[in-house]
């Protein structure tokens, strides 16, 4: 950055602004890049400052700027399952999937590497943001579904459910973003209300909510087309009734 | 272990043989303690040897010896889900995760510590092998559904559910292994048939992998009694048809 008289201007920031802007710029860099190919001269380049000006604010190096970007990044993400809780459920839960898909997309190298693990910057502090994250998608489901407290089944569904979309969201990276994104999230949806209704067959509670949620969906929805698709494919079962 | 003379005896052993002793040993403790709480000395006391012939075998010491042990363990836990391409496939599925269950079961602390990550002895080497036991076990339930060439659509479900399957053997473990273990593995079951029936109501090839393997499924079997429990469940929602 230069100014108009030619010498190089580093914009007064207050400490606050100072810090959000390095977390910015390694944020960028640590989302196209694996950690370990991301210097804090990169870091310094990328937000025009200094080396030095860097280090003042993450004495701790790169594994503190790390630590940082990914809490910064963890508070994004728990706020993409945040959903008014109006509507049917796979409607909410349709929007809550493009944010985080959204978010993969935006973040592909660096997302890729901090959940397939073996990375030189995981610790145990980044495997519990990544774990808080995972907890407060299950927290915010659960209270789409509107159930006071939650049994252990509901619970595990929901939880299962949470990991297979983020292997889903691995696949979908490594296989270059196949299929395209609204094709993605409507196979997660309908694989969560198929794991919901698979757990109804054994548990009360999640049976009271696939009944209360399916009451609220329509024919042109995700599940009015789920059940006209699946209905062909096992009407030749009928010899298991 | 002390001869009848009252001298230390090591038995002789071929190094081969003597080699699986001490891994057997290293899995024995890694089973049930968290990778940071086994020492070398922990190691050579348990396979009753002394430290230096642990590093004479082992010269990279802890981090070289816990590789081998999951190599070891990798190795059994790959072979859970071969099983005979004969039956309903519910009732191979059944089979193959009472294997991997009781897998869990037996290695419940090292399993918990080595797919929750931020170990200290997690690398690209150790995430290498756990990637290497999910590929196999997706392949060998791919070989189960008997189809040549399995699509990005049913590669991607068994590879979520295979994903799935492991959280929900983490939650099992963190859950003081409740419930008991057949009912985990019947609800694990019946979230297959329903993640690959939703899967097919979008994937031509999901979809004959669902027909041919309901045609050998009987009413008293997983999927019967899946069918039977659901259909009340939804039996409301005629209005999405």
């Amino acid at each position: 950055m230069t100014s108009a008289t030619g010498t190089p201007a580093y914009r007064r920031l207050s400490v606050e602004a100072r810090r959000a802007q390095l977390l910015d710029a390694a944020l960028s860099l640590f989302a196209h890049r694996a950690p370990e190919e991301v210097s804090l001269d990169d870091v310094a380049e990328a937000a025009g400052v200094s080396r030095p000006l860097v280090y003042r604010y993450f004495p701790g190096g790169k594994q503190q700027l790390y630590e940082a970007a990914l809490r910064t990044a963890a508070d994004d993400l728990e706020q993409c399952f945040a959903e008014p809780p109006e509507g049917p459920l796979t409607a909410r839960l349709s929007r809550a999937l493009d944010r985080y898909l959204a978010f993969v997309d935006q973040h592909d190298t660096g997302f890729a590497a901090l959940l397939q693990g073996g990375s030189v910057v995981e610790t145990s502090r980044t495997t519990a943001i990544v774990d808080g994250v995972r907890r407060a998608a299950a927290e915010h489901i659960l209270d789409h579904l509107a159930v006071d407290e939650p049994g252990p089944r509901l619970r595990m569904t929901v939880r299962m459910w949470i990991t297979a979309v983020e292997a889903a969201s691995l696949i979908w990276l490594d296989e270059d973003k196949q299929p395209p994104l609204d094709e993605l999230r409507d196979g997660l949806v309908e694989q969560f209300m198929a794991v919901l209704t698979a757990a109804a067959g054994r548990d009360a509670q999640t049976a009271d909510v696939v009944r209360a949620a399916l009451a609220l969906e329509t024919p042109d929805g995700p599940a009015g087309g789920l059940a006209r698709r699946v209905l062909p494919v096992v009407s030749d079962a009928a010899h298991l009734l």
